[in-house]
């Protein structure tokens, strides 16, 4: 039994990272975390954090990849959602269970031990989905870039507390008991 | 100051919503949170959850909505992505101040009280957005369905305690201090 964790990001191609970056950042307001050249795949990708979520904007550097020719045909948009899941292996199972196309239907190791791969649009009407299973290195990856971004955000005296805390709140009043004890803490201290 | 809170859904236009659930519940495994009918946006919408997010998969109902005639020229896809604002009129004049294109220069006032308002993708990149405020009531609605789909799921055994367990711990590990005092709890206990 597998499940979907969260979107963890939503991948947007784009023909150029600095006028992306002046619609994402600058006028709409979310962070950046980090950008990254990225060889192996021909691109530049720029995260940026939405709560649990992250958008990555893609830029295509050659002029033969699949997102460059991706770009070229439909222009800049979103490409595909990815979506954290448990056990990669598991979903796959289930998806090809209930005949739906893989396009990797084994996942792709990355760096760090990383999990992916790809369900094919034809099966999902239209949307390119990644599937992606936390690697054993990423915990450390994610909380270092977070206690990055919570250093800038502090230091710029943003009001990123309050989202936090309300979104707590919301789970806490969902009242799904027995996850949280007596002092409104259960599991949480480990 | 006006920020950006989360990933409020993702919308997916489909031409069938049995089809479709077929493979984002039956497949993938997401929870279906409701289904509606929309008549004064000729359409039938199922939420699926995923973490903090939702998925809103969209059938037309009409064959002369601007989603209908979506769907006929570009087929079953991602439509549109809607970000959860903290102040809806502060983020469009921030928008409006970097010279970005609104399809709704004012926020839409819809039942509950509820404010939207789109941006243009040709500002964005092709990317179309909704910025979305939370509204008096949505708070209740919110409560009401995530009890309904917190009772379903623990009927059904799943295990979307370690989910959120982990998503929790993810944000104490980010070492943003002040959010939990020493018992871990901080402000959340209100």
């Amino acid at each position: 039994m597998s499940y979907v964790i969260r979107i963890d990001h939503v991948a947007i191609i784009v023909d150029n990272i600095d006028h992306a970056l002046s619609f994402w950042r600058d006028a709409l307001g979310l962070e950046v975390t980090h950008v990254e050249d990225v060889p192996d795949q021909d691109s530049v990708v720029a995260f940026l954090s939405t709560g649990e979520s992250e958008l990555e904007l893609v830029k295509p550097t050659t002029d033969d990849s699949g997102i460059s020719r991706y770009l070229h045909k439909r222009g800049p948009g979103i490409h595909h959602i990815c979506f954290q899941v448990d056990d990669i292996e598991l979903s796959l199972d289930k998806l090809r269970d209930h005949g739906v196309r893989l396009i990797n239907p084994e996942p792709v190791i990355g760096t760090g031990g990383k999990k992916i791969a790809f369900i094919h649009p034809e099966s999902t009407h239209g949307v390119l989905i990644e599937l992606y299973e936390l690697t054993p290195l990423e915990p450390e990856i994610r909380l270092a870039r977070a206690r990055e971004l919570a250093d800038r955000v502090r230091a710029q005296g943003q009001v990123v507390a309050a989202n936090v805390l309300g979104f707590l709140r919301g789970l806490r009043d969902t009242g799904i008991e027995g996850f949280f004890d007596d002092n409104g803490q259960g599991d949480i201290e480990t």
